[in-house]
């Protein structure tokens, strides 16, 4: 089958990747749309010495295993746990200590024709809502994880920094729940987007500095020493970014100030369609260009450039 | 008055320091003990840039000011905070934006025969506590600050690393409160003050890893990834060390195991006398040796010796 295969030193479009076979406990999906997430392209820049099939973000139809789900539209939950051990009988399956993540750590990902999950990790999509915006699911589930650590900070001043496709999703869900969200915006583009979403944009200068919440999701290094400037005293931080560089920075105004971090990945993806589904997080206005698999290094390229939107790629 | 100074290069006793008056709203207290903490040492490290008299641990008595206080032995909450601004009316007074902070920020400390302070930040202390005791309330708040800044954990699998002045007093409050408290110990004298304390000792090579909650208390950059090693997936890590130096670490594991890290600071006095009253903290393990305040510069020397307790000077 076409997959995007990444062999730790350069990215290519095989036409001969082994197709998947659904084994006991596991489905096939042919994917129909997957979306470009700037993990993989820190992947590409060796985030965790992943290599295979990239991918994890994808909206498809499943063509093998149990019947009930056969010919289901689905979208998946990106991490593969055991289910048994006592991290995941804790409820914290998201973090199994020997899970697989899709395309991420050990297995292959949704840049492809097809790709095979765990069948506890396939999701139906409700007719009404579309591929195109089902395969913001994944994104929509780890914006939502976001709103779910910093309960406590409901209704308050809220900065995003960061006003890429995954700032922009956690900003609509922190403006849903009544914070005063102001996302920071670099450039006009970026401006744009985030107006045409119904948010509030601030330029670096003018954002205030006494925010008692600020989500860091620049995709950057230097965006935390950022964030920890727009945050007041007992504030917290929500910390997106995973990047494959090293963070330098000086964390004495974090414990000067009692500042709290928090890191954030993945979230659940049933409020997460539905969110979708509602209404409630717009996903149409983040997209910014779609390519088919065949062109996926183009895609790549362009998934690259400083302020882009989501690019799809079509199996 | 004689006092230990810092001018930003050298710390020198000086014989003919000016002694502070009382003001209105203030007071001044002769000071019987100081205690070196780690951040002094940081301070000579550049930390905050501070000049002046060191020092912000003490006990006294008051010696002018209002006729109520004077004769009482004391102790003297750090931060001096205007009262007033939105910061302070929120209750939020240690974080007032143009607080000084005894010897520290802007305020002349308490490594001198007499100290000022604000009436509002002095507490008498009881009775029953001596001062070799109570010159010990201010690291004791800031251990129950990371108590309190942590009560979601309470009862867990708790691990401190750094097993100094500021983590077993830390340590104590956390166990008292019920956690499972492990000390992760690099020495045998560190192991065998721990011991005393009632604390468990742990070597780094046996200290568990899935550890609801960390604190960090080093004084070292090198601390933070450590404590991350020790920290379950969504447990917390509270960040004690102010150091003068950058971390420069790879939070890429904050994220993905989406960690809470905690800056944690000062800390309530009244609580904490009241603790060291009772016995809940102990503190005469901790101290290591006693100076006249003549031979400072000597004090210092010897709280700067790696695994060093608590150095009080007799003023």
């Amino acid at each position: 089958m076409r997959a995007l295969i990444w062999d730790g030193a350069r990215a290519r479009v095989a036409e001969d990747a082994p197709a998947p076979a659904a084994s006991a406990g596991s489905a096939v999906v042919r994917v129909s749309l997957a979306g470009i997430c700037s993990t993989d392209l820190q992947i590409l820049e060796g985030y965790m010495a992943f290599k295979g099939v990239l991918g994890h973000e994808f909206a498809g139809r499943v063509e093998d295993g149990p019947r009930a789900l056969v010919g289901k539209r689905v979208v998946g939950e990106i991490n593969f746990a055991c289910r048994r051990c006592a991290t995941c009988l804790a409820g914290r399956v998201r973090h199994c200590p020997t899970r697989l993540v899709l395309g991420i750590l050990g297995a292959d990902g949704a840049f492809a024709e097809r790709v095979r999950l765990p069948v506890e990790n396939l999701h139906p999509v409700p007719d009404e809502v579309p591929d195109e915006e089902a395969v913001f699911t994944e994104p929509a589930a780890a914006a939502i994880e976001a709103s779910v650590q910093s309960a406590g900070f409901a209704g308050g001043r809220t900065a995003v920094v960061g006003a890429g496709k995954l700032g922009l999703l956690v900003a609509q869900v922190l403006a849903a729940r009544g914070d005063q969200v102001r996302v920071v915006c670099r450039s006009a583009p970026a401006r744009e987007t985030t107006l045409a979403l119904g948010l509030e944009a601030v330029s670096l200068r003018d954002a205030p500095r006494d925010n008692d919440l600020v989500v860091e999701a620049t995709g950057d290094p230097q965006g935390l020493a950022l964030a920890l400037e727009l945050v007041r005293p007992l504030g917290a931080v929500i910390l997106k970014s995973t990047v494959a560089h090293h963070h330098q920075l000086d964390l004495a105004p974090l414990v000067i100030n009692e500042v709290t971090l928090i890191g954030s990945r993945c979230g659940d993806f049933v409020p997460a369609l539905d969110a979708i589904r509602t209404g409630l997080i717009r996903v149409r206005p983040l997209i910014e260009a779609r390519y088919p698999l065949a062109e996926a290094t183009r895609a790549l390229e362009h998934a690259a450039r400083p302020g882009s939107r989501k690019i799809l790629l079509a199996a």
